[in-house]
């Protein structure tokens, strides 16, 4: 995930599932623009802003400018504000929210802390945005059995400094400091997604709010179970569609005995991701394998006088015993080095390191100020390692033919990558373009097994894109299930899949 | 899970639910016997078989034999036979076969080698059993991305035989050579859990065909995506309830290139139990780390001639680079034996490990043969491994108050182990006893936070119990989903829920 970026506030593409028809293959980014408007908002009657006044007092807002906040995320379409925002302090006041839309047929639209990427939190259809920020207590550290429970608004950022003094860490890492509850719903990931996993095999279980407004808890302690269908797993990734996460019980790691960071320069990027291809399929355990295109590199730089060599650049850390550390650091670095990688430098101390992730989670904000006034169209498809160098060669050269500048970063040792295309939002031609590069980009990744998206989700943005991953059969599907659990069509409406 | 033994077929203990009334907590294993027969089985309409002949020719059987072989699982339920059974060869018989199921209102029951443990196989409605041991070809090994698609009735021997001069395996063993469909089914594990995780974490996708005989691809070959809802995972653990898996995409492994096996013997079996606990805690990644029991280490002895010390015993597997095995294993023999760890003693040739491991999988059978013309009762219940101590130290009280023969073998390291009940099926008294002291056990595990089911699954036997885990309102979520995706009640009907 790219992180740390401003708010866009402006008007952009939306597939056309976004008023009601089906998309068909190819044709969910050609449409042009401005249709969020059109699509029909719920009336809030006014008995339900009546009661939730009553029930919620000041925790209930219809200030315009709190409700414009929370409909909003870092996606670049235009604010469909919510009618009200409530913010949450408890199970019970999620539970009660919930049973009074329900009651009324009026949307709840789950709000953490706004960093997701594909309009997910827009509110599409009216309704109330639920923010879950308050709830941000560490339940339960069961440090002998590396587990916590949190409440769902708690960041990651704080789940690890509360962890701190146990020598544990929760890995999972996007990049921006979002809410726990808000990586469930996206099934996010990050930079140690290739050692650890992501968040669909870091949750052990969830307490979440049903759209009828039942609090269920799924899963248990347990490191495994065989009992009954996976809940937990269809609601992480779920996108705030099928109920409110509430709380949430997860795996926790020993903080590793040693920590190693290196910085690899090459002289192409397809060296760079032929030594990435190389280090996975030998199986070394490393914790974190990031990809800096030149451009990336270069704004970094700006940004943070890193005085990098402006080159494609690898950014690896290695996890373990001394030992172990050093035993992985060597084999790639006389793996990369068969493969033209130079200037193998290490970064050993804490100091050095936390500069070179801050960098690497600066990046999207370095590369948008590389072009005064430019807004980010962010791509995130990941693909079959060994499909990685072709799919970024291409994608490359077609970037390079476009004319627009951009930028590539990646969590290359799971095969995920992002192209950031630098346009300028005064020009429609430029917006058009880098959604012609996505569609190019996503039908490429589909073609080689991958998947539109490997961390961001698909909210409002990748409807069509989801489609023709899934295929019919598999949207139906979900269709079902949501029909199923959410029959009034209150949960987030309007995402993933149409009606 | 508990490998290799014979099936049982004489009557058994059912809960309440099986016909139709719903089990309230604790009732599940009180209720005696001879419930089976009572259930309604479905007519199964002439046309249909007919039309089952005519599609299917000599791979549509009727004999009584074959029927009854498919009826049966390793559960110690009698056998209602299915009315038919299927060879199915591709997924166009398997569509064609559920599409005549569901016009006809006929149930299905998806047979792999008839391994499982709780009932899932029994025709307890009547329908047709489709058989996808002919469905065994490995479709593609990508060795750069590790990654397999193979059709449901691969077995997990077969696949291993199939990567061998690859350098690759899958880790997933969970005793029995049982086929990978079957494996998805039940959200299957065993020993190399620990390190690999289960069927859960290292599914990335599937061929389904659902249950009004659509075929549908799920997941992709990218390690990771965020692209909708997670049906990969919405059908592992499923047991044959949503719909038939006909082909599935694996991760692999890079063999280790280092392996070493050690056993320990310690003086109780809360001394093993304890170093387990803190093997775990320290982050070690040790790729086995089984229990035995001293009953069990006496059974294996006397089957396979090993001479093993009659103790309480660990047997673990440390997979890495030579150094780095080696520091695992060092770490691992100075706790044990800062616990009162004997004889740790080292098995480094493939023979060795070999003899022991298959010793390991024969514990089951090796243990019935301790009691001639007994029946094991298993138990699968996993802890939070902080409490596993506990949790096994009450229940090897109560088995022994109870007087009834068992023994105790367990994935420790994850927390999962199973006590098998060695009772004389002529004897009603010991049945109940079994079943009581199981009940008692999975009260406690779930007390301890746990789980009822590591690995075995619901099936029949457990539906009770899963009722006390996940809460009427996860049951109730769950059936939902159930209607939605099969509103004829065709797949495997009967299982894991009540209608």
């Amino acid at each position: 995930m790219l992180a740390d970026s401003g708010p866009q506030q402006s008007g952009f593409l939306v597939s056309r599932m976004a008023h009601g028809s089906e998309p068909s293959r190819g044709d969910t980014m050609n449409a042009p623009i401005d249709l969020l408007p059109r699509i029909a908002r719920r009336p809030m009657p006014a008995a339900m802003l009546a009661a939730l006044k009553a029930h919620f007092g000041e925790r209930c807002s219809t200030a315009q400018a709190i409700r414009e906040q929370h409909g909003r995320d870092e996606s670049p379409f235009d604010v469909p504000a919510p009618d009200a925002v409530v913010f949450a302090t408890s199970n019970d006041d999620v539970v009660a929210l919930v049973a009074l839309a329900q009651s009324h047929g009026v949307p709840v639209i789950p709000f953490g802390i706004g960093s997701s990427l594909e309009g997910h939190l827009l509110a599409v259809q009216g309704g109330v945005s639920v923010d879950l920020s308050r709830m941000n207590q560490v339940l339960r550290v069961n440090a002998e059995d590396l587990t916590v429970t949190v409440q769902a608004g708690v960041t990651r950022k704080q789940l690890n400094e509360a962890l701190r003094h146990d020598g544990l860490f929760f890995p999972i890492d996007p990049g921006a400091d979002a809410t726990l509850g808000g990586m469930c719903a996206t099934r996010a990931s990050g930079t140690n997604a290739v050692r650890y996993g992501t968040m669909r095999e870091n949750v052990l279980g969830l307490t979440v709010v049903t759209a009828n407004g039942e609090l269920i808890h799924t899963g248990s302690r347990a490191r495994k179970s065989s009992a009954g269908y996976d809940l937990t797993r269809l609601f992480v990734g779920s996108e705030g569609t099928l109920g409110v996460i509430t709380e949430i019980t997860l795996k926790l790691y020993p903080l590793p005995e040693a920590v190693s960071a290196a910085v690899c320069h090459f002289p192409t990027i397809d060296a760079a991701v032929r030594s990435t291809i190389q280090v996975i399929q030998m199986g070394v355990p490393i914790a974190r394998c990031e990809l800096l295109d030149v451009h990336a590199v270069r704004a970094v730089n700006a940004h943070d006088h890193l005085g990098l060599r402006e080159a494609p650049m690898l950014l690896m850390e290695f996890h373990g015993s001394p030992a172990g550390v050093q035993e992985q650091a060597e084999t790639v670095q006389a793996l990369t080095t068969d493969l033209g990688g130079e200037d193998f430098q290490w970064a050993t101390t804490p100091e050095e390191r936390t500069r070179l992730w801050t960098a690497r989670h600066h990046a999207y904000f370095s590369a948008l100020q590389t072009r005064p006034g430019c807004r980010a169209v962010t791509t995130d498809t990941c693909v079959p390692i060994s499909r990685l160098a072709e799919c970024i060669n291409e994608t490359v050269a077609e970037a390079d033919a476009s004319g627009i500048p951009y930028f590539i970063v990646g969590h290359v040792g799971d095969g995920n990558f992002h192209v950031g295309y630098l346009i300028d939002p005064t020009a429609p031609g430029e917006r058009a373009e880098a959604e012609r590069l996505n569609q190019l980009l996503v039908a490429r990744a589909l073609r080689l097994e991958g998947t539109c998206t490997g961390e961001h989700g698909i909210g409002l943005h990748k409807m069509g894109f989801l489609l023709d991953e899934a295929g019919a059969g598999g949207v139906a599907l979900m269709r079902q299930i949501k029909h199923a659990l959410d029959p009034g069509n209150i949960m987030n409406p309007g995402k993933i899949f149409t009606w």
